[in-house]
């Protein structure tokens, strides 16, 4: 089984790397980085490169698609390199799957029209304005498109799909070698539980203009 | 504030992405990863490849280091460079910190000497014989060591880190920014949940020996 994992200019690391990690221990199956062009891709914080060792070009037809999400998002086209490639390999894949934001790319692809998915609580109107029709739920299994929340979501992600793809057993056996028993020291990870001040808290520190200027230059 | 996130050959991305993910937005902290060399460096699966930008040698002052775990831990002697560095950086540091078996790292280098600290389930006894005292604790701080559980407990460690560093408004900001409001499909991510079938086979799954075999040659 063929895992390829997309990577693009100011994507999201832990979108892509929480899934991977799971997906990687799964018996028979071969996990591979690929973007536009082979060499390392540089997220969203400008500061950590992961190495794509394949180029969407060689890479025709996998089983297993997994789209992150990041910060081109606003910018994205429907000619986009990924957006290109989901749209060639999504009818020949056994799950196409995303993160995040992620599922902007699968929208855009087409992939997504009149289908329930899910993508960041920020983005969820924008999802529905590319067509899909936006749920809440940390994770959206509707035929073979899997679709995840913000971020931290494609762990449960990648734990879904393992059981799907391998059994349970093996599920939980990749949740224990990765010792997912989640404890969180606080209770806001969602805008309902969080509130309105640290919904306005969160913008500030993620727009901060000095932090902007900065990841917009490098 | 400079945070300094260590790479080794094997090491597990997971344990290093979560707290990065976490960190990296803290107002006025620069985020690097380092390792022995500038450049690529391969993780355990031998799929994955990050990129440090700094070597050791060029990172003498970090405020926050972050140590994460792999699977190189077993060959590793006291003269190894990520030990060296820990010995040479800690006793300036602000937070001296580690996740899954990134702590044997640290008790290598000489930092846990009869300190409570934790790390990945499969590998608290052989902490205990490097002279900390192991504790089954998901995040263990004492002083201004912080030590985290397996593999996806560094997200918990960041979160609690942040707290410290930043306040827990920041804290719980940018826990929402990562929506970790998590929902495991199972719970089985502790020896005590999953039981001793499932333990069996998490072994037999991470040490296949064609998996194994493959891994030693890359």
């Amino acid at each position: 089984m063929q895992i390829a994992l997309a990577l693009y200019d100011r994507f999201t690391a832990l979108d892509i790397v929480g899934p991977f990690q799971v997906l990687a221990e799964l018996p028979a199956a071969t996990t591979t980085f690929v973007a536009e062009q082979r060499g390392p891709v540089l997220d969203h914080t400008r500061s950590l490169s992961l190495v794509a060792t394949a180029g969407f070009d060689e890479m025709a037809a996998p089983d297993v698609i997994v789209v992150p999400g990041g910060f081109a998002d606003p910018n994205m086209s429907d000619d986009d390199a990924v957006v290109q490639w989901i749209r060639d390999v999504h009818p020949a894949t056994t799950w196409t799957t995303s993160v995040c934001t992620g599922s902007l790319y699968l929208a855009r692809a087409g992939v997504l029209d009149g289908i329930e998915a899910t993508c960041h609580w920020g983005a969820l109107d924008l999802l529905g304005s590319l067509g899909a029709i936006p749920s809440a739920d940390r994770v959206v299994i509707r035929g073979k498109i899997a679709t995840a929340a913000g971020v931290s979501a494609g762990i449960d992600l990648g734990l879904t799909l393992a059981a799907e793809i391998a059994g349970e057993d093996v599920a939980k056996a990749i949740q224990l070698a990765i010792e997912y028993d989640p404890q969180p020291p606080f209770d806001a990870g969602s805008p309902a539980k969080a509130g309105p001040e640290l919904v306005e808290l969160m913008a500030a520190i993620l727009l901060d203009p000095e932090r902007t200027t900065e990841r917009a230059e490098t």
